[in-house]
């Protein structure tokens, strides 16, 4: 019997594609990786999956698990030996439990984020966790790179939204960990050890997550603003004043609204006039747990305190929810809209806040001294520190000129963020795409644990090699 | 040269204690734990602790970590032999930097967690750990633990208050880790891992941790309820009306209160008549980023709807900071008026909070009838699920009887938290103390996977031995 047939006994003819249907699994969505595999299997199980890498194990199979495919750095993409079998949990997407007095759900890995948020949202409740991909990512593909998003100034990345785990480790034993305790020191963390490592370890199954309670109002604004020292200015009045209250702090840059006008016509930049004009713009989001009134009276008292303090030059508060939604709709449309600057360098990074206006001066600068004329597409979430910092032809050079530098960019950048104390993958992860600059920015201590802690783990070395670390 | 005099050279006599000097040292503060030492080391820095640790390893000497040697459960103790050195941060308690833009501050492991506390309130910020201990415990000790406390409702544990760490490896590596940044996706979360290893994977040295604006106002109100159901949904209710601003949750059984007020005949319960007697309270504390007068009125209406819908029999709101310090005097001081009930035999447990009452419920039921007339004393951070629920000879038993029944006590509750989805150490950890009984309740795959990190990151056994793991 082939290995492909033993597959398909062990979970079915349907559960186990190969030739052309696996296609859409072997290559990541933004076309940058393209792998091969043995074949793509879709257990139904906790147990299935434990099957599977047993029979990996056996087989000394590579295993490459695989969420929404909806990641940014090459991590769910297997190589190009056709070696491996790429694992996704999609049919694993059910809400096992839901506890609301302990305020904690129990879901499958394969679950999308934005049923997840639905499932919450019908017992009244929030799952915060919310970024661009949630109509398709898998909580499992959150937790494997740990995701961010617009909610970690109030709710912290996934590891924060997480109280238990259920994993079948790279031997093909499961971890019975789905505890709902918010306190529980009986050893090591190996809950946060499996979150973040990108399916290198193991492959977590389901989750017990934390439920918070809705907001009853929100109360979201476009502030204007000159400068990024004003940017990191407000948001230190903006936590004073509102605690924790307050649950988003974007930083956008005037071209990249410019952008997003141009791209979606439909949309506009809510200012007129100067205001429509400025170099940078923050969107901010106040939810309250008392009233529309109130989140409004509070708003305007601490926002306008900022601009008499010459902070923020102008504001526009949404009236309704549906204004809310177009200012949001305007930031998450910059990445779609990027496309207005043609092809552009990215990096996701994350600078200490006190030095980020710092950093963004004097790396536009470095930037401009070596290539004259790049635009610099620039926004993020000021309120965790992290910046979207991306690098577009602008007039200046042909998308093929720009390719050319790439690399050149990219270390730039990258040396620079080190500079500033940061991190050169503030959200998105390691992958394949940061793998072989990791060492060079990274403690050799670490990097040294690291591997130990790869080897304990994964002493076959089959759970998706060559991944995070070489 | 003996081996005390190698240390006393490299960290000069002074830092080197032996004889009658380490007896403070080598004993927990309980007179739970005795052992005894080579000799009990100062270092200055974190160079002389890495010096220490490579020492250490070339001559195969145990060391125990410790911070202010306030621990619960005998992980700071070493063993009987005498051969382990006794390694303290205490000389290593500055304040590296502050960095309020970033919020954020660099302290050495071995700083006092109140001055930790002082001087982010110097710089107008809260660092909102917060325990019984903190006028002698360590961060560091913290750190090692895990450390919970009154406000881990709000801001969490402490592996959640802390953004980075500076570690000397078992190896005597140091891993430069002091990042101040609220997103890193770059590899394996070490940092969880190293917090709450109470000193068996390295010693951590220093750590950046996270600071928050200090509320503008706080309320504090004692309320008076008739059952744990009842504490429970007020609990719900008030995470629904207050939000974030919610910062304490503590459950208090009515005989606790009277311990207090028998022993500290200066405190007294702040209710009149019925309310004086109820089985049940909880202290509630809101804290409030606008106004003293907001709180008040936040505090009133989202209270006084839980009081009509009859889940609060009365409650009495401090109206100012001495009765609010009051309050809280009266919860705080539970623990040392625990000598009123006579010795007791201790459980720091975690439940999920909606199964608290039925496990509250069940297991007095099962004590009593297996132990009649044992009296419970029980208190905790509900909102966090955690509970103190100790037990007291009562009238029933003389405190040798209680002794005899200690171990068939420890089971009884600890078979009853497992059976509840519980946790045996909520917030103290496992030392000695509950090590042995650790792999009865807990997964062998995890405890399998605990080995192997022991192993990976501490490959001499050198780390503490003897602590979490046999």
């Amino acid at each position: 019997m082939s290995r492909v047939d033993e597959l398909k006994q062990m979970l079915g003819p349907d559960n186990v594609l190969t030739g052309a249907d696996v296609e859409s699994y072997v290559n990541d969505w933004r076309g940058r990786y393209a792998g091969r595999a043995l074949a793509m299997l879709r257990p139904g199980s906790t147990q299935e999956v434990a099957e599977i890498v047993r029979w990996c194990v056996a087989h000394k199979v590579p295993m490459v698990p695989q969420g929404g495919n909806t990641g940014l750095c090459g991590a769910a993409t297997p190589d190009g030996s056709g070696d491996a079998v790429v694992i996704s949990l999609v049919r694993m997407n059910k809400v096992r439990s839901v506890d609301t007095d302990n305020d904690t759900m129990v879901v499958d890995a394969g679950c999308i984020l934005q049923s997840v948020q639905q499932a919450a949202r019908e017992h009244d409740r929030l799952f915060p966790l919310s970024l661009a991909a949630e109509g398709s990512c898998t909580l499992g593909g959150n937790m494997a790179t740990n995701a961010g998003g617009t909610a970690v100034l109030r709710y912290g990345n996934t590891r924060e939204l997480v109280l238990g785990l259920e994993v079948v480790t790279a031997d093909g034993d499961i971890w019975h960990g789905l505890r709902g305790l918010r306190k529980d020191n009986t050893g090591y963390d190996l809950r946060d050890l499996y979150i973040g490592s990108e399916g290198t370890l193991g492959i977590i199954t389901a989750a017990t997550i934390k439920l918070f309670p809705l907001p009853v109002a929100q109360c979201t604004a476009l502030l204007a603003l000159d400068s990024v020292d004003d940017a990191v200015s407000v948001l230190s009045h903006a936590r004073k004043g509102f605690g924790a209250a307050l649950t988003g702090f974007e930083l956008i840059a005037g071209n990249c609204l410019q952008g997003v006008v141009k791209c979606y016509p439909q949309q506009r930049i809510p200012f007129e006039g100067e205001s429509a004009g400025k170099p940078w713009y923050a969107l901010l989001e106040l939810s309250d747990s008392e009233s529309a009134e109130h989140a409004r009276a509070r708003f305007e008292e601490v926002v306008g305190q900022a601009i008499e303090d010459g902070l923020i030059q102008d504001a526009v508060i949404a009236e309704n929810m549906a204004q809310s939604k177009a200012l949001w709709h305007l930031r998450e449309s910059i990445p779609l809209a990027e496309k207005a600057f043609g092809k552009s360098i990215k990096h996701d990074v994350s600078i200490p806040v006190s030095r980020m206006a710092d950093f963004v001066k004097t790396t536009n600068a470095a930037l401009q001294a070596k290539f004259p004329g790049i635009e610099h597409v620039t926004f993020g979430h000021l309120g965790d520190g992290n910046l979207h910092y991306n690098v577009a032809r602008g007039q200046a050079y042909t998308e093929q000129e720009l390719l050319e530098r790439q690399d050149a960019v990219y270390e730039l950048v990258h040396e620079s963020v080190h500079q500033f104390g940061g991190s050169i993958s503030a959200e998105h992860g390691v992958g394949q795409l940061k793998r072989d600059v990791l060492p060079r920015y990274k403690d050799p201590v670490e990097i040294a644990l690291m591997r130990r802690i790869k080897s304990a783990l994964d002493p076959h070395g089959l759970m998706n090699p060559g991944k995070v670390l070489a």
